[in-house]
């Protein structure tokens, strides 16, 4: 059986360009004992693939050159030799960016989609929400009537982490780019206010946002944004470095000027990655959808239709920040 | 009484010169219940005193203009209408840069000096060393076996906090200027190995240094060795944000360019200040004063005789890193 599969041929040197990904097709290994055949329906389309895609040291290895750009994604078994997956199934997993996914049933995910979309799976109860929670709850440790500062306020994570902190009693500030992404987070997502980073007012407008400082910053930007917040924190603030999707395709490295805010506020800043929590997935995703069920805590995600040769374009989306929500990647032929 | 002070007259950019002090006599005014006349005879010269001079939010007001500079010092009692201090004692406590200082009893801290020498109470028992022992302890959290990496290492601080880490069984690799300063705390502070940041091969010597890489990493400088550290810090590191002595008269500011290694290693980089342990002040001299005791831990100063008028050019030894261990003026007419 024939399978297509988008291999990465070189690095990028800042942002991705089309042609350093092949669209190879080639033939699928039997399945053994165990494994399952899953078409791929739905892919992750995350910041973190950026990293992936660099030579060097990180939390995982990168993509080898050659091999098929690495993904999470969802889809159906249409072949199995697992005891525990049936035909018909739907999972999660790290399918790659590929029409056709072998994986063995223990890496799969069974996915109750009678209860929520398929999407909810990869975006609010996948990777981005579960780094939101473990990151805001575990490393940001909001207490209720702090204010906590969320950049990237509209995206996958941000979205969970300012909704979390909403449902733990805080007073949310989002920064997002445009009036109306800012309007979602502020009407759709339930925070207290939202800062446009495209307005020209944006560094007085962050300011009167915040009149009680900055308890905890939840960071997926990095950039100005975090040198901005490191003057307004409070004493024992904690910032959470979750990404920083303004320098992801920066050539020349950038940092913090302002980081001994930190030593003046006895203030921290700690890195998360959300694969360190894997033994407590499932009571993060249990309490998630749980809130969800509530209503406090939308599914809501950016779905892309596009094949797959147009990978690189809907990853573009993220850099060029024109989701609002999860991006998402459905295959169409 | 005539009192000698030196008064702050304008603030400084970058390096502090001779003309923004005014060496100022006036009558001292008559002593309150409760207080003491004290003659100074030490002054503990520190970095932070650069920070005390810019206006603007700090942990701690500035020094106003007019005012006379900050100093913690130590003297002797020369007039009293205090019931628990008497003529004679040695007393330690913020004298500010002056003659004489009228403090409260309550402000000052009696010397036992038949045990230790009086500049040991300002260096290892004093703010330094308390700064070393609470920063080291609460913040760096070393545990026996790990790598603890001292930037500063020849200095007042980093002398203790490299001290205390082998005392808790940590391998302890300093950072100092020059071959003389490395052999010091090789030699004499029992460090594990100390690398010269003066050397044309200072960045292999640093790595060669860490083959286990760096759990905490106690950083008095700041700069490019900052940015140096984080690329070699294990998961879960611990980076102490003590001071940032290259940068306190930069006009520029820098920041740390590989800060996003905390996200890639789930590090932590968190400020420090000696004043929020108050509380546990006499607890940690109690144990630093048996380490002395026990012979592990030097109470070495580095005392610059000096006239009042010549305090800024003590205070520059500090960031021409002329001191090998606490910097101490010691006041002559």
């Amino acid at each position: 059986m024939q399978n297509t599969a988008l291999k990465l041929n070189a690095r990028p040197v800042g942002l991705p360009t089309k042609d350093i990904f092949d669209l190879v097709s080639e033939e699928l290994p039997m399945l053994e004992e165990g494994q399952v055949l899953i078409k791929t329906h739905m892919l992750s389309i995350d910041p973190a693939m950026r990293g992936w895609m660099n030579e060097g040291r990180s939390y995982i290895r990168p993509v080898r050159i050659g091999e098929t750009m690495r993904a999470l994604g969802a889809g159906q078994v249409v072949a199995t030799k697992s005891e525990i997956l049936a035909l018909g199934d739907w999972v999660s997993g790290t399918t790659g960016v590929q029409q056709y996914a072998i994986l063995p049933d223990t890496d799969c995910v069974k996915l109750d989609t009678t209860k929520l979309p398929v999407e909810a799976y990869l975006g609010t109860l996948g990777m981005s929400g579960l780094t939101a929670y473990f990151g805001l709850l575990d490393t940001g440790q909001p207490k209720a009537g702090e204010t906590v500062l969320v950049s990237g306020a509209a995206g996958a994570v941000g979205a969970v982490a300012g909704q979390i902190a909403k449902i733990k009693g805080c007073r949310v500030v989002g920064i997002a780019g445009g009036p109306e992404k800012c309007n979602y987070v502020v009407n759709s997502l339930g925070f207290d206010a939202c800062v446009d980073y495209k307005s020209a007012s944006f560094k007085k407008d962050l300011k009167e946002a915040l009149p009680a400082g900055i308890d905890v910053f939840y960071d997926n930007v990095g950039g100005e944004i975090l040198d901005l917040a490191l003057v307004v924190i409070n004493f024992k603030a904690r910032i959470v470095i979750c990404g920083a999707i303004s320098q992801y395709n920066a050539t020349t490295p950038w940092g913090p000027k302002n980081y001994l805010s930190l030593l003046v506020n006895r203030a921290r800043m700690e890195g998360i990655v959300v694969f360190d929590n894997a033994p407590n997935y499932k009571s993060a995703v249990q309490e998630m959808a749980g809130w969800i069920a509530e209503g406090k805590l939308t599914t809501k995600a950016y779905v892309v239709e596009a094949p797959l040769a147009d990978f690189n374009d809907v990853l573009l989306k993220l850099f060029k920040s024109e989701n609002t929500g999860k991006l998402i990647m459905k295959l169409v032929e």
